[in-house]
């Protein structure tokens, strides 16, 4: 039996047809659009020598038993965003069925593979990202997710019971990866990179870590007419000069630093700005200049508030370190995308993945990206060319190959 | 009969305890505390030879007759912002009457004198200022106030009906000011340049000409984490490029130029800003040069569009040329305010006043300044040393018997 990478395109617009509108993919996490898709995706499994299984997280396994226990996992998230794109996630899902039937096709694999559906990976219903793979990894804080409610009011914990998930005893689901010896991850780029340099694939070195922080500058709301410039002490001061220095503190460390939101007190056309809050956003693949970057930032900050006589303080809203991907992996994915393309390019990425929490909890993962059109994700106008997605899949089934004999010698 | 600074200051703190609160002054026009001030006021003309009037636009006229028709007027507001200070707009209405209170007790003056109270100098509950005396002025266009409610949805129409008022005859106010030869107005700074100067008083040259601007900077919203630096459209860029340049533009042509609100787009910490709004409002005593301030910022941002890669959008909220003083005026106002505190200074304003209108009908128009402790106004903060609020009357004084002269010689 032959890979049919065709199969895998075909599926993801049957899927399109099923579970989106005119807006885009409605797959979210937790709703009967879902619930469909994955039915959908069950449906898809008649005939294969495999076992279905839906874990304390919501997780959904479908396992090839092999010659041996250990095993190679496949995965990716059949959930999406509201009006999102129709790969993001689901790509994965489907490409790793279409080599699972591959290697099926060829009799008893030398290990066991399985392909999982992570529940929740987006978390857009309930602000929290990464519910399943968190769970099974073991880095969810129940608690921390307990009070949580989505924009009707519905709390996650009643949502999630509907499904059969229980907070409580989801990190059970911990026990599905005690035999896992590789995980691979095939993911839209979602960024520019790849497209830029008009290549199909890339194999991601690993997920940046990021400091994300609050950071209000106070200065003295006063009269825009009657208050001299010399007289001011402009809170918009601080943002203004800070934004800047941040994006050139990225290109200088080569990661990335973003103000994504500024809000102004009083923010009346008539007054000087009294108060200005603005996010910051900084992500890297490597903690010292991760680190570095953070530093810098805090530094100028503290600087510009001398020079606008004015104050500044920082909140912390979330940390989190580099995670790199197995290098070992990172070899053979370089080789399995070589033999497909011809040409690879090695980059980081910028968006956390399950694949994150897979490697947080001690399984050796690689994650490959194929060029997303324009850039962009997260919206319906996410699209990669047919050619690439056949590409993706071909590649994913290589580093299949070679992952199941890496481990096999193990 | 003598002039006795002192009741004023006793009748203003008289005037605090009736309609203020421990937020402030509460005398927002066309509410029932506003009404009783009025009330208030017209009681403390008992006894005096004077008529009293409500106009059209509910404007209150309280009038001595001269040995001549030719009219000086005085003028101020007794309405208030919500939690406003004590003295902006009443200290010009009782350091008006107690100026008439002089002259009256000196027997028939040789120009008939008016003390007038306009309606709503702030706007506070509307949103439009100075109703009561751009109705007198003429330059109100009524269609642009017709559908204008405050924040409980009231019109209006029907508020200003309540106190007796057609916002289509509102104009015939007009008639009130046909024999006016000049117009006086006393009015704390409301800003710093007295207070860092150490001065008491000052002669307001005429009020700043205004330039109020909306600008949309627009890029390309993207993922904070998947997009390198060099392939950012930030659309914050513009905004903040912008708002540091204004600030130069200001300080060169000794102006003022504000940034009072920027609101980002999608404006989460995850996301690049896609759509920047920021307002820019400008002033300057000088129309050439407040024109070179426009034209500057509206250039840079061209060239910061450019540098940055998106768009940029103006659209003119709101615009007035500066208007000048009297020459005379500024004369004899300069010389009463040395006749009292030895030393005078010579600044605009920064606020428009009822004194810009009067002054667009052609009356011949003058204001003086006394020093804003803290430079702070609009503010239950807002406050001057007694002994600068006795000064400012005495030289209000000064300036009323210089004027009467003037216009009788006329």
């Amino acid at each position: 039996m032959t890979l049919q990478p065709q199969r895998t395109i075909d599926e993801l617009k049957e899927l399109r047809a099923l579970t989106g509108d005119e807006n885009g993919a409605q797959r979210v996490a937790f709703t009967e659009t879902w619930a469909k898709a994955r039915n959908w995706f069950k449906e898809k499994l008649a005939g294969l020598p495999v076992e279905y299984e839906v874990d304390e997280a919501g997780n959904a396994w479908v396992t090839l038993r092999g010659q041996s226990d250990k095993e190679m996992l496949m995965g990716g998230h059949i959930d999406s965003v509201p009006n999102g794109g129709w790969l993001d996630g689901c790509l994965n899902v489907m490409g790793a069925l279409e080599v699972l039937r591959r290697i099926a096709g060829e009799g008893t694999p030398p290990v066991t593979v399985r392909v999982v559906d992570w529940a929740d990976e987006e978390g857009a219903r309930f602000g929290r990202s990464l519910f399943g793979s968190s769970a099974c990894s073991g880095t969810m804080n129940p608690d921390e997710l307990r009070d949580l409610k989505d924009k009707e009011g519905i709390r996650l914990v009643d949502a999630i019971a509907q499904y059969g998930i229980n907070l409580d005893t989801a990190k059970q689901s911990h026990k599905q990866i005690k035999n896992a010896k590789a995980y691979l991850e095939l993911h839209i780029e979602q960024g520019p990179v790849l497209l830029d340099m008009d290549l199909p694939l890339g194999v991601v070195l690993g997920t940046f870590g990021v400091e994300r922080h609050a950071i209000r500058f106070t200065g003295q709301a006063a009269h825009s007419g009657s208050t001299p410039m010399n007289r001011r002490r402009d809170a918009l001061g601080g943002v203004s000069k800070l934004h800047l220095e941040i994006r050139e503190i990225g290109k200088r460390h080569g990661g990335v630093c973003t103000v994504g939101r500024v809000v102004t007190q009083p923010g009346i056309v008539t007054a000087v700005v009294g108060q200005a809050d603005m996010t910051l956003d900084q992500r890297h693949l490597d903690a010292d200049a991760l680190a570095a970057m953070y530093r810098e930032a805090h530094e100028a900050s503290l600087r510009i508030a001398k020079e606008e006589n004015i104050e500044v303080e920082w909140s912390k809203l979330w940390d989190i370190h580099p995670i790199l991907f197995h290098p070992d992996l990172i070899e053979m994915c370089d080789e399995a995308i070589r033999e497909t393309a011809g040409v690879v390019h090695r980059l980081p990425s910028g968006p956390l993945h399950d694949a994150a929490e897979v490697a947080r909890a001690g399984v050796p993962t690689i994650m490959v990206f194929v060029q997303s059109l324009h850039g962009i994700s997260h919206n319906k106008i996410e699209d990669t060319k047919e050619e690439h997605i056949a590409m993706s899949v071909q590649a994913l089934d290589k580093l299949a190959t070679k992952t199941m004999q890496w481990i096999a010698a193990q």
